[in-house]
């Protein structure tokens, strides 16, 4: 499926044949952006037909990939950016990556399900067109820039899941806090592998081996670059968050642990003094004296609350209860 | 609400016509500062019509922010600055972000509520106006500047706070430590994702893409820059510092651990051991010398008090009590 | 064991003997790539003879080798790059290294074992060999890019490790996790102690000490240099999530650990209790009114039981079960 | 309290009264050194007439500062660096700091007590006043070098209170071994807030805006900011080591913890198993065979020495003993 | 104890005076080694007329220092550079510094101690003095360079030492792991603060203050420096490998102490309520229906082995054996 718009002198031309490419690649004051979803084997083709891509690029630009990446062929740029959202009720990022080859007057974007940027960026390109000087760098900043934009929602969101399980720490003791820092970690980082190299990307774009950006463009791009390099700083805040968080939990058990053993000492102890006197006077000598005296049971009963008490208030006092 | 100073070459004009603005810039020597709190919308759209503002800048500037940041504009910058102020009582900090328009010789500050380096700002520049140079770039300078001086008053707070959490584990070994550990934990968090950023907007200042600052004001600019990357160190060295504080009150936890423990084993294993002699001698044989024995029942005790001394002796030099 | 491959202006040159090395060097436009595997001491005695090399690079050369390194000598390098596998069924790395002399017109590989890159580069060469300029620039590009390339690929089934792992801890409980989360740790430490030198011989590939490169090629230098700061990146980021992961088993440990003692501490309260009322009506005092009763043995099981139930509820109550 | 020093073209030159400054200063190759202990007022009051400094530099002098900082003044430096003391049986860092204005030919001391640089760095300018070219610079760069020096000296006090620590630890056991290691690292903390911002402040100076030193010179204050350098280095290498230690120590309390509940959980076993022997028979049925033997009372003794010991034998075996 | 070596246009020469130095180093293509090892006061009497050196460097020269250092006198560097050994079986490193002065054609070396590579390098520079060019910067490449090789050797060993700790953890469970890991990590803070200097030392070298080095030779100090580079790098991932360590180790003992809970908590409740039945049954009622049966005395045993069973088996479905 691909949606072909081309922009010349005056106007959008109507044009859906993709086999004019070349030839409206020769026009002077031309713009062309073509975009496939999921393009098949013929559109493909045409792509290296029309465009003269290199075959590695097309070959590299279909396969699946891990991380971003910036590749320069003669005229043109292949780059492979990350559209990122959240799932916050299972906490996991979804990625989808956007392949765009990018020369002088053309931008064709490749990507395997609909990705909302393209859209927009496209509609807003149609608004701007009058804007003088409105070319193919201006389309590609305001779609990079659209993509990373929403890098800072996706982060906001997270640090929302951030903030929950920091109070379901502190506050309502849940159990499962351990599993759940560990994805909330776990998103970061593998939204930070997305982010990095983007960075790096943008730097290539900076050094303008191929001349896409007009000189008082770089400072938008500059701006990108500084967005990645600020998420990058924000993502590695949070990891160090999360694990002030998870140090926070074990202390807290810690302390719970320490509760607990408490008063399994201080229970224990009186049990087993009480249990003792219980015991003495259940042996079977034929002389103790105790036994036969009428004040004996309450007297055994009274020895065995006094224990019991007694420990109690040293408990108490050694500030331990 | 808005406030509007007008300085022209003799001095400060009594000038309250919001409509009048696009005529005083054009004059020359003159400088103006409007400054408003919570805008009404022809408020706004005096702003875009006097000073000629693109309508996306002027959005930015009216939605809620959650970072600082600079937008470059053509003749003018958009500033997001952050004032900061620090509630001891409740651990949080408090952040007002305060837009500016730059502009060579202009500034324009929107604000949702009072801020009081404004105000302070303000005045000062009245008292200084007749320094010959004192322009839009010194006026900037002492804001931002008083601004981030403040920063350290609530370093220096939330300092005080870690202060006293230490002594809290030292000396009164308080429970709720960790929640107290974490809260400042991340008050310094969100300490620094409003310092780093604020770092980038002076270095894009430095860059000097609109000229503001005189040649040899950028001394000033990289000081209130360096004092960013101060502030930044040294919240890291107490973020550092508060890990080291909820470790060492991890050991501390331990310590009281295995005190606890200890007198639990202790204590288990001589009641125990004594009411296992009593256990013995409760039981219903019927032949059992010692029972008959008149010094049965004093031997049992003697024996119960010897394993429990010695019980004692032995985890005593044991080096265990 | 060795290959000699030869080429000339107009393609390839069947040579076997060795000692015509030292001639082709001498004519124009002739590449040669001598690959050596294992190599005798008379194939070594060749190499010094034919090609001039320092006896110190040599020997150099034909030692073991802990890291990878170059050398720079007049008029080529020695550079020692390393090929790595990894054995997922024993976590473990496998290290072969490659040792190069690099001339301006000659590639010199010497390896211990097969290393399937050198034989893959070296059929693409004949694949591309028509390409004008393609000289020992391109291969041994080709050669280092295609190892690179293969650390990808090592730190992706690193990677998967990982991911069991962390399953492992959280849906299994498996025991082991610690000495597995620490093995892998250490291999990713032998990965980056590859990694990281190897991007120190890229940057001295850079600074273009002994002219290898063509200035337009050296972005692809470049390129495989931010592949391996990427790879360094990447690695570091697993060994977090390894350190993340070891820190949230310690908080499941610590969740058990207070799980079972809350067990034993509400089991042995509720029995110790009992036992002490069955101790106490087991004494043997001649007055104790309860034991006459007809309804004494009930009444002593009732009281073990309401003891035992208040104590569940209380416990309960507490919010402890 | 202040101190005088001028010195002309032929010497030293007995000038004891303040209001001759600003003479003296007009003068060609003077240079005068005026050091002031707790100023008065009026002292105050002449530096601001004799050397003309700005309100708000004074100011800014006669404050408490928390930080070490630089402020560049048309025609002077205001400096206030930090001389640091040890007090190694409180384990508390002293801080004392020093103001200094220097110009092209003065410098101005300003101190809240006694600090021996300075006595020291006067002496040492009155030996070597002969030497050509002793000037400002020289001056200054003496008193830096002198405190920075001494830094060395706290550093290695800090050390040596580490290596006892340490030893405390894994000899000796002490408790209160984690609240010692957090004084340590707080000490290394403050003194990291006075080292790093000083590496700034020759920063600052290398920098030149006023030109105090000769190029010549500028490699010795390069010296200075190195060994700045170096201490930041070294104290965060102490930090991690302390950080180190504490968590050896954290590992060494969970062995004594594994080592109570080994002995706990044995003797429990064995003394609960032979007390349920006791509790069997001495149980009250009619029919119970054993009672009435002659072997009973020895058979169940044997038996229960018969547990402990296999117990015990058992317990050895799983390696646990 | 000194030895003087001096090369002159067509060999050595021998000369032990030390007097004739001075003379010496006024012919052309001279160069001299003078190596002292613990000289005596004369001798260094000797070193400041007839080298000139300045009386502070050359009690700085004697002075016992506790870290490498280079300073920069005119026309000769003061360098103190540290040989390293290690003692795998006390695991401590050996400290011993080499005092160097350098000058463009001389070389003054002093020494507390024999240093292995003194002599080599030596050895060496009598082999290679043919070498065109040889001149005192290759001298010192060579010394330096052996030196720096050497502390590979030494962190190879340290190396062995981490692998062995490791072993011991997962396979032997060595108590003594905690205090082994940390006189590990601190040979390696150790070795760091000798390494890290040294870096700065090189880099000094590299900024030719002095001249002594040639343009092409700076590759090779360079390479000593990338080496320096490694090493902290190494240093630097092996103490966090020993982090890693001790962190399984905590988490291993945790594994150990929630087996020894378990095994205790399952068998206090087995024992506890078997013990409870038999106090029950031991208990003086008068009426207990139980006890005169004939099958009294086996219910209450079969009793208590259902209660042991059905905990067992509880236990056992819940996971927990």
């Amino acid at each position: 499926m691909h949606t072909l718009t081309v922009f010349q002198r005056h106007g959008f031309q109507a044009v859906t044949d993709l086999d004019q490419i070349s030839d409206l690649l020769m026009q002077p004051r031309t713009l062309i952006w073509l975009d496939l979803e999921q393009p098949t084997a013929s559109e493909i083709e045409r792509l290296r037909a029309e465009f003269g891509f290199h075959p590695l690029a097309l070959e590299d630009a279909l396969q699946e990939h891990e991380r971003p990446k910036i590749e320069t062929y003669p005229g043109y740029y292949l780059i492979i950016f990350y559209s990122v959202g959240y799932n916050a009720s299972e906490r996991s990022l979804q990625f989808l990556p956007i392949t765009l080859f990018v020369g002088a007057n053309y931008l064709v974007s490749i990507r395997s399900g609909p990705v909302r940027h393209v859209q927009q960026t496209l509609a807003r390109w149609q608004t701007n067109s009058h804007v003088p000087g409105y070319q193919v760098s201006s389309v590609l900043y305001a779609l990079i820039d659209a993509i990373v934009d929403d890098y800072f929602v996706v982060l906001d969101q997270i640090g929302e899941q951030i903030d929950e399980v920091e109070e379901a720490i502190f506050q309502r003791g849940r159990q499962e806090v351990a599993s759940e820092i560990f994805t909330l970690k776990k998103d970061l980082l593998l939204f930070r592998r997305i982010v990095a190299p983007e960075r790096d990307i943008l730097n290539v774009l900076l050094r303008q081996e191929v001349r896409i950006f007009q000189p008082r463009e770089l400072a938008y791009v500059r701006d990108v670059y500084d967005h990645l390099v600020r998420l990058t700083e924000s993502i590695d805040l949070y990891r160090d968050l999360l694990s002030s968080a998870l140090d926070s939990y074990l202390s807290l058990q810690g302390n719970q642990l320490n509760q607990l053993v408490k008063v399994l000492t201080l229970w224990s102890i009186i049990l087993m003094a009480c249990s003792l006197v219980a015991g003495i006077y259940g042996m079977n000598f034929v002389f103790m004296p105790e036994l036969e005296q009428p004040w004996g049971y309450p007297f055994a009963l009274g020895l065995m609350l006094t224990i019991a008490v007694g420990l109690g208030i040293y408990f108490k006092r050694s500030n331990w209860w």
